[in-house]
This record gives structure tokens, C-alpha cells and sequence, in this order.
């Protein structure tokens, strides 16, 4: 079969999780291509070979461009920080080289559209790994509304609490480095704004709110000099989506005990859908009309029944976990790559998503609604 | 021992609830004040001698004016739909009586706070029935947060959702008539208000979003003409408290479902706390340093341990029910009758309440952010 | 309306218990006799007095033959140890008197027999608190299984786990006193039985295992000397029920975190129903042939459709609690006594239960499987 | 690195996991050995050539001798029907290479115990897939035993239950064929047994009980004659463990609704430990001595504080799925293959295992208590 010579760019907890992902998806599903883990791009070449050697890459390097220009990598796959996906993403287009980007795409939406208008004039495939829309159960949600099963929506309640800042010593990095955009909004608040757009569709308007709650921390780890924080560490807001619906979308890092609460209800006029990724593998359902004194919200065990599970495990309720969400991205990206069904999100959906982000942003700081259209 | 003369106006939901508090709580614990079912008034004579006999009470009127008139009754007790409330209680408070008076207090907060007037003037005892303020484990939520065991609050997120209005086909009741107030921002909007500022204290600001899911409904039982519904089914509001803790509020009566979703997440910078009235005998708690690999929300169970529990059972996790709460609510309010402990909520909290409520009605309306104080 | 004068013999938990249900079951339901709290006996006239102020009892006597000499007294209660259950109640019975028994109903079957024997003959009406049966989510389950929803029944798996006894300093109390009859098996075992009996039918035969955790404890609160304990801490058994079913049951007062797990699950040849009492008002409910993609688990929360609810509250979910559930007993018992529905279960069937009882006691001293018969 | 040759046999279920663990296991972990997909048995050629593309193995053949005789081969995994474990590992250890071994290890102990001793008679390594054994959650609750977090154990109740024989009319499968070995009890009942012998320890005796709820099933997919099924379909037991404690064990794939309730709890004299595996990433912890008013159960949620979770992912509670867990387990298989620590659950531990399935059904059938050493 023909492979699909992967180059890595950045080798961190995203990095080793695409690694995984480009390596199981072979297995598990009868993909168009075989994915080759051919080169590793990071910060030098010492880092890089170590990397390679760690996550079963053929060769390293220090620099992404030439990573980029080397004739055996087909896909250029950014892991790094988000200021730098800009470049390396823009570096690949013009190579005419497919991207497949971590999210959030870029440090706002401004550049986010430079990426998209590039990547389009050039008709290049591209995929932002908003990986929990592949999950299963996200994608029941979306069947359920799409389906009418619920009715029409009416309302959308989300969120993505997380706790790894919630300690006031955890040290400063580069998620919180303005430089690379805003905080815990773009961070985890991209993931639930993702599942929003997917399930309900286009948001129109936003008041937010964001809140720094650390306001200074350890420049870096075990440092004794503090770095100011001037990113947000909790960010909320009310949104209108265009079919009518209305909802609230909320973020946070510091949210003691949370440790991967992307949870959302969709309220439809004649039924609920509840997910929470701590249990990832879970629908609840709830529908009208159900007989009298047996009605009830209905716990949905992921199953064969449902997208992309049966090529892991024939059995219901026996559970997917983190990696193998990813490995679905992968299955799709792959699949795009050789003709297949479109991958998305793709850096035209990314954008859209960032416009949100900036856009409860800016109407924080402006304390009024905001139309998305204005970002 | 003295009695207590208990003279109900309103015979409904709140009404029957309010009638086996009365009763139940002399046996429960030990009153100060023997609580006696003396008069109820109803819409006519016919209506109340018939609710009379169903909770028990002496004797009935079907004028509620007689009934604060009458000298056995002690306690004037409102359960009436809330645009009563205001002429009952200021004739009570005329009369010198002290009154207890079903949420929200009254269809705006001018209004409520006509009475609050009134009942400080004359240094009347009033009481409103906020009554899962006090569910044990929203005392333990209160008390938690008061020890500083979750440190400083960082946000609170707070929904009351229910279904009973699901339903297009519902029909119109006085609690849809705008001349009654706002729609599910005060029935039930108020219940998660008075918990936010029970448990995490006064709001400051608001921006607020309100929707009319059902525009109109048969105008009544069997109606075949429709009414139009001027109500919010829906509302949400983004939140700044005065401490400097920010939070999110929903209210529903349209979420298909969810039976007696008042949940709410308070986080601080310790710890987070979290309630479900669908399981209201539970807390969920979780604290920053708990021992590695040893980390988690606890699930507390109400018991013996925990505020007026120890009076209905002495053994944990037995359970508590919706009259129970309301059993010691009353319990509070014949204590401070007595001379005891000061009832709370009081009218001025049911102002300050109303507010809340009143201030995300116009800031929805006038799509802006809004200081409670220019309500 | 007719009154029903109520002695109660014994004030502690349950005595307290039941005196707060007559006391609200009027409230609640539309009784066709009003209870009157007549005479509570108690092992001496000071400690009569006090609980008979306490629980609001019209009056007290430290006799209890005195109490069941009463002529208002109409309905004689017995809340003491068990092992004074068989003496009270055959006073009572001789006297013509209907008898409402806490549970168990003697220490064994053989005495519970004569007990039954002296009501049947006298045709006594006689009523036994194994309360749970009365949660309207366990009269769901049996409704459920009668008919016919979820098939044939094919096993049952059962416990009641308690840890009031986890602690190995907790002192020796009557329920360890070998002479009231069996440990756990008998104050904890016996509901689950209860249960099994109510929802599955009579069981057939047994095969048990019994064990004492803590073989000494102080004789009393704050003794230094220990006294054996000779009753089990813990008992189990697996159970072929007359229908053909097969199954397990198990009780414990050790289980270490468990409040209130008298939990079962009943599966059929279409389905399966769980109920655990530490949220009593939900009842898990899986059919089968449900829509694929579509299956699980439906969590049906108690509401007005369901036995007795609608008398607590008009709205779904908003919880029972304990008491509630004694309430819904006493209302039976009293529409009983009116010449209503014969209440279950009665001395007969608490007789059974205590055969099942005392053959797992005695199947697991024997080491063999026992037919119930033999008992 | 030095490579390892793996030899499949059988491509079904368990064969398709097997593979991808592989495949999975070098990027995850930093393996001593990197494993490679050397060659694929199954029933024929063309099965085994069609197989060995879809998992990725470089050869195929329709011959297992074969297999076991290929120099590239260096480990004979054995994923077929269970009637075929022993002839294929005797070969296997004859030709001195190390065996992985689906569970259950044989059709019955005798079997079992001549597969033990010709192993260890070559000193052969062995390996059994009792893989819920490496969810690091079961290896938390092993820890937590062991460490006496708990205290001593008291008793264990264990429950493996799944729902794919419910419908009457699935058809007969090699599971139910009694040449094969037991039913349910060995499919299922094994994993709960491993788990109980692997936190809490050897089982000493037991007493069983089997039942066969379809009696006959159409004899394949699309069959109109029916074939009489002779196994189990739902088994129980109570256990004494050789340290004292006592349990319960229970076994049922006709349980409908249940996916994956693979499920037990742990009580000791000091706390209790939980783990169901429709939430495999999740275990309740409770122990005595918290604070008053604040006890409750815990929920902990994988993350990389606990065994081998961090190589799959940086952050606590993203959840790892079943995959997951048998690559954890070809982890360990490696790691010993290269010698390291020593692999378990081996021959030997699936020999004890088995013992315990064989003492249940023939104390089952003979109605009494028996020494697993009868076996």
C-alpha cells in the first residue's frame, strides 16, 4: 500500500499522543495509506534524536524546515507551541505540503485567517486536531440533534474545567505567555467552543467574561523570580447561536478536582443529551413522550453501534480511551489525505472557532456583547 | 406550651407543603412554640373549607382579610400566587402579625421592597421560603466555604432546570402572567440566586440573557385559544460578586428532563464543592493535598453530623425529602418567633434576591452589563 | 372523622420514627381514621414521660400491659428490642388488639410462628415495619416485574451494608445480644429478604455463610470490660427461589463507608431493574429491544406517577425521604385497619422472612444447602 | 534494539487486540525489545492471509505447526477457541519458546495443571491474558489492600457480568460448547476470580451455584435445527479465602443491559475500595477516621500518579480504554521476556484460577462446600 511519510513537529504531550495515534490507526482501522513515522522536527538536534528514538520516528532533526522540504515527509504535523504554528504551517502550504495542526490554531484569529487563506489558495488538505469531536459519543450528539431526535435545540451548556493551574506555585509557561494568545479560553475554552459549533452550529454573538485568578507565578520551575500572568486563567460567556439557539460556554485551569470535565447538555424542545469526558464513554439521553412512570434519562454506553468504536473492540461498554479518540483524528485525516471524506475541522473551521475565542475576549474587555462577525 | 396560630392564604403545592412542615416539625424537634393548623383562607369559601379539611386546619375563610383579622392566628403564612403576596403581607404586617411568605417575595424588587418597608417600620418578623437554603448539605456548602476549607471562592456555577413547561402544549398559569413578574428567572432563577448568595455572598453586577421558548399556549386547561406568553422560559446570567468571585446562573423550565436539576459548583482556591437537588442528600467535596494517587471528589452523604439531620434520623445516608426541607425551614422560623435565632431569608433578602432577578430581566433586555444597585 | 388511638411501646430510633409518621400521614393522606398519639410505655415512667413530651404523646406508663389495657388505645406499636416483640404482642393479641411490629419479628422463626398462630386465630389484624417495601421505587420494581416488563426473572442479587458496627471499640448493644435472635443477618438481612420475597417471591432454599468480625467488644459505652460477641457481623448466601430464579444475598454492618446500601439488582430474560437506597428514589430500568445505538440504562426518578408520591409532592424529583417512606407504611396500615387493602406484610409473612432468616444462619453453621422448609 | 518475533494464532477478538497492544506497546512504553508482527496462524491459509493484512503481520499460515516451528517466531501468542490452548502451548513449550496465553487457560484444571508442569519442567516463560489485572486502577486496589490502607480484608463480593447471551435466539458459539471447558463462570467468572485472588488472595473453598437460562440456541448463525447447550450461562459462589476473608463471586453474560460490569468491592476493617469497569478509570475509596461531618467515599480517577498510566498521557482523568489496558499488559510481558520482572498471572496462577472455576461448577453440581485443593 502506499505510505504517508509523517514529519512531527514538536514532540511534547500532544506530540507523543499523534506518534500513538499515527502508529495504532494502521492497526485498527484498514486505512487508504500507511502512515510512516519518518522524520522529528524539534527545538535542536539533541532533543529531537532523543524524541525520535522515544516515539519510534527513522530519523530527527533540529530545524523545521527542513523538515518541510524533505522529500519523504507527505504530511507536516505541528505539536509545538501555538506561536509557532503560524510559521510552520504557512512554511508547509507554501511547500504544498497537506497540515495537520494542534489547536488552537493560532494566537487569534487575525493570523488564524492569514493560515486559511493560504492554505485555500493553494487547495491544500488541512485538520486541527480538535480531537474530542472524534469521539464517539460527540459524534452521537451531533447524529441525535441532526436527526431531530431531540427536537429543535434551545439551549447549549458547556464546559471545560480543568485543575492543572489551580496551585498559585505551579510555574509560568508558555500556555500563559500572551505571546501565544489568551489563556485557558484558547486553551481548553477552543475544545468546548469546537463541540458547540459541532453539534449546534454557528455562534453569532458573545458576551464574556475572563478573569486572571494567579496573578503573578514562578517565571519557571524552581524559579524564585515571578513572571506577571496576563492571561486569563477562567473565562465565560452567554452566546446566541444563528438557528436560535441560546447558551453559555465556560473555561477554566484552575478549577480544583476537575481533571477533564468537557461536559455539555444540548436542551432540544422535545428532548436532553448530557456528555462529560471524565466518562467519556457515556451519552444521557432523554427523550418526550416516553411511557408514564418509566420516564428517565437514558445512560448511552459507547458500543459498536457507534462511530469508529467497532474497529477497537466488537464489545459494548468496554471502554476508549484519550489515545484512541486521537487514533479516530488520525483515521480521518488519512482518510481525507487520499480522497476520502473531508477532514474537519479544518484550518477554515479552526479559524471560526478562534473568531469565538477572541471574540469572548474582546467582549470582556469591552464589557458588552459582541457580534462574532466583528473579529 | 404557648401555641402558635397558623393561618395559611393559598391552598397549592406550596400551600400542602407548608401545612405538613407545620405539622411535622412539633414532632421532629423540640419547638419552642406549638404550631396549630387555626385558619386557612382560600379564593371562596367553598375552595377553602375543602383544603381546610385535606391539611388539617381548623378552621377556613374565603377572606384572606378575616383571616389576618382573626385573633387566633399568630403567623400569617402566604402561599398565594406571587402577585398576592404584596396586598397579604402589608395588611399582615398592618396588623402587626408577623408573616411567612412562599419566593419570589413579590413581581419586582420595587415592589418587594415596598414591603420590606413596611415590615422594618414596624419591626415585623417576616420570612420567605427559600426553602433548600436549608438542605443540610447546602448548610454544609455555606459552612464549608465560610471555614475557608476551599479557600478563597475563584467562581460559583448555578442552574435550576426543570421540565414542567416542556410541553408546547402546556397551558397557560399564573405563573406565565407577566402581571406576576418575570417567568423561570423567578421561579426558579431565584432559588439558585438566594443559594449564590447564601453560599458565596452579594452580586454586584449581572449581564443577562432571557427567552421566550413556547411565544403562546392554550390559554387554559382544554383552552382551544391561545394566549401569548410575555415570560422568560429560559434565562442565564453572567455574575460578579461583590468579593470578587465570578459565576454563571441559569434558570429553565424547559429542560426536557431534568426534574430538579438545582445544581451548583462553587470553586475556590482549595478546593470545590458541588450540589444536585436530584440527590440532595449529597456534597460532593474535593481539597487541594490530598496524598498522591490518593486524589478525589468525595461523595458526603447527609447524616447525623450535619445541620437539623440528627432530629429526622440518627443514622447517615437514610435520606432526607422535599419535606423534610421544608419541615426545617419552619423549625427556623418558629425558633426565631420565639425570640431565637434571626430568620433568614427575612424580606430584605428577598429583596436583594429580587434584584438579582430584576437586574438579568433589564440587562437582557437592554443587552448591556448592569450594577444590581440600579435596580 | 373516626380516631385511631395509638400506644407505642418503645422510643427509640423507630419509636420516634413512627411517631412522626402517624403524626404526618393525616397531612399527607386522605386517612379514613385520624391517628391520635394516645399512650407511649417505656421501661420506666421517667424515661415514658420524657419521650411521650418529646414525641408529642398525649400520655405515658412505664407498663406496658398497662398500655395494651388501655381502652384508647385502638392499635398497639412495638418498637422495642426484638427480643420483646413476642410477650407485647401476644398481650395484644389476646386483648383483641391489632398489633403494627417493628422488624424482625421475633429472635426466630419457631417463636414468630406462635405469633402468627395467636393472630391468625384471633384474626388480629397485624402489620410488620420492613418499610423499605414501601418506598415507592421498590413497589416500581415489583410492579415492574409482575408485569411482565422485563421477562421471566432470572436472579436476583441483594445487600443491606451498613458500617454502624465498623468501629471495633463500638460497644456491645441488644441487636449483638444472641438472645434477641441472629446479628446483622436478622436486623439487615432481614430487609433485603424482605425485598426479595416482594419483588421475586418465596425462596426455596439456601445455602449461607455467617462470620464475626469482631469477636469482643466493651460491654457497654465507656466500659473497660469486653463481652463476646456471638452473632454475625456479616452474613451471605446464595438462594433458589421457588419460581426458579436463583441469587445471592448479603448483609453487613461492617461495610466500612456504606450508609444506607440496601441495594438489589433483579434480572429477567428482557431486562433488568437497580435499586440502591442510598438514592432511593431512582430505579435503573434497562429493556431490551431498544433501537441500536439507542441502549442503556434509563435512571427513573420518583415522581407523582409512581405509588404514594403524588400525596409528598406534585412535582418528579423532588425527593422522599426516610420518614416519607414510614408515612407511606403507616397510611397502609391505617387504610388497613379501616377495613381497606389487608396490609403487607403481615406477622405471616414476617414469619417467612424469618425462616429465610434463620436457615442461613443455620445452613451456614451446617455447612450444607437447607430448604427453607426445614426451618 | 533486539527484536521480538511474535507468532500469532487465531485472529479473532482477542487476536485483533493483541496485535494492535503490540503495535501500540513500542510507542507507549520504552519496551527492551521491540516487538514485530512476525506471522499470523489461523484456520487456514486464506483466513490467515486475509487476517495477517488486516493486523499488520509481515507472513501468514494455515498451520500453526508451523508457527511454533518459524526461527522468526520467538513468541507464541494464543488467541483461539480455548479447546486449543493446551495442544498448541504443549508444542510451544516443547520447542522451548515463551507462550502468551488467552484466558481461560484450559477447559478444566487437570488440563491446565499438564500445561503448568510441562512449562516448568523447561523453565519456559508464560504468560495468561487475565488483562483487567493491569488496569492500573485494579492495581491500585491491590496496592491499597496490600498497604494496608484498608486495614484487613473482611470480605470481597465480585461480579462479572455482560449481556451477550440474553437473546434466546443468539446461536451457539464455541463458548458454549462443553468440550471447551464451563460457560460463563470460565469466560467471565475467571476474570473476577483473578482479580480476587490477585488483591485479596487464595481462595480456600467455595461453594457454587450454575444455571443454564436458554436450554437450547439455533445451532450457528442463520441454524433452524437447535443445539443443546450444556454450560453454564450464570454462576455464584460464596468463597472463604485462605487469609480469613469471606465473599461472594458472580458470573452472567445473560445480564441484560450490563456491557462491562466486571465489578468488586473490597471491605476491610479500616475503608472499602470499589471498581467497576464500565468505568475502568475510576475507583471509590473510603476509610475510617475522617473527619466528622465530612466522610464520605472517594472517587479517584486514573491518572499518572498510578501504575503505567503516565506513558499514555501527561494529565489525570483523560481516560484509558480497554486497548489501553492489554498493551499495558504486552508491557509487562516484554519487559520479563527480556528479564525483567517476572510476569503474572503465568500457567501457574491460571492453573489456580482454573481450580477455583472447577470447584464452583462441581459444587454446584454436588450441592456442597468444597476445598479448592479437591480439585
Amino acid at each position: 500500500m502506499k505510505k504517508l511519510g509523517v514529519g512531527l513537529v514538536g514532540s511534547g504531550f500532544m506530540g507523543r499522543s499523534h506518534a500513538h495515534a499515527f502508529r495504532a490507526a494502521a492497526g485498527i482501522f484498514p486505512l487508504p495509506l500507511t502512515p510512516v513515522l519518518e522524520l522529528l522536527a524539534d527545538v535542536d538536534d539533541d532533543v529531537a534524536a532523543k524524541a525520535a528514538q522515544g516515539l519510534g520516528f527513522a530519523r530527527s532533526t533540529g530545524d523545521w524546515k527542513a523538515l518541510i522540504a524533505d522529500p519523504a515527509v507527505d504530511l507536516v504535523d505541528i505539536t509545538t507551541p501555538n506561536v509557532l504554528h503560524k510559521p510552520i504551517a504557512l512554511a508547509a502550504i507554501a511547500a504544498g505540503k497537506p497540515v495537520y495542526c494542534e489547536k488552537p490554531l493560532a494566537p487569534n484569529a487575525a493570523e488564524a485567517k492569514e493560515m486559511v487563506d493560504a492554505a485555500e489558495a493553494k487547495g491544500i488538505v488541512t485538520a486541527v486536531g480538535f480531537n474530542y469531536l472524534k469521539n464517539p459519543m460527540v459524534a452521537l450528539a451531533r447524529e441525535i440533534v441532526a436527526s431531530g431526535e431531540i427536537g429543535e435545540v434551545v439551549s447549549f451548556r458547556g464546559i471545560h474545567a480543568e485543575d492543572y493551574m489551580t496551585d498559585p506555585a505551579a510555574p509560568f509557561t508558555w500556555r500563559l505567555d500572551a505571546a501565544g494568545g489568551h489563556g485557558v479560553v484558547a486553551d481548553l475554552g477552543s475544545h468546548i467552543i469546537s463541540i458547540a459549533r459541532h453539534v449546534v452550529g454557528p455562534i453569532e454573538s458573545v458576551v464574556g467574561q475572563i478573569k486572571t485568578v494567579t496573578g503573578e507565578r514562578p517565571a519557571g520551575p524552581g524559579a524564585s523570580e515571578m513572571r506577571k500572568v496576563e492571561v486569563d486563567d477562567e473565562a465565560r460567556a452567554l452566546v446566541q447561536f444563528a438557528g436560535g439557539a441560546t447558551g453559555s460556554l465556560e473555561a477554566t485551569w484552575v478549577a480544583a478536582g476537575r481533571k477533564m470535565t468537557l461536559a455539555f447538555a444540548v436542551t432540544g424542545t422535545r428532548g436532553t443529551i448530557a456528555v462529560d469526558h471524565e466518562r467519556l464513554n457515556e451519552l444521557q439521553l432523554y427523550t418526550t413522550g416516553q411511557p408514564g412512570g418509566r420516564e428517565g434519562f437514558k445512560t448511552i454506553l459507547a458500543g459498536p453501534a457507534h462511530d469508529s468504536y467497532a474497529a477497537f473492540c466488537p464489545a459494548p461498554g468496554h471502554q476508549l480511551g484519550f489515545n484512541d479518540i486521537k487514533t479516530i483524528e488520525v483515521k480521518a485525516l488519512v482518510t481525507a489525505l487520499a480522497g476520502g471524506e473531508k477532514f474537519l475541522p479544518d484550518f477554515r473551521e479552526a479559524w471560526e472557532i478562534q473568531r469565538v475565542v477572541d471574540a469572548v475576549v474582546r467582549s470582556a474587555r469591552e464589557k458588552r456583547w459582541l457580534d462574532v462577525s466583528e473579529v
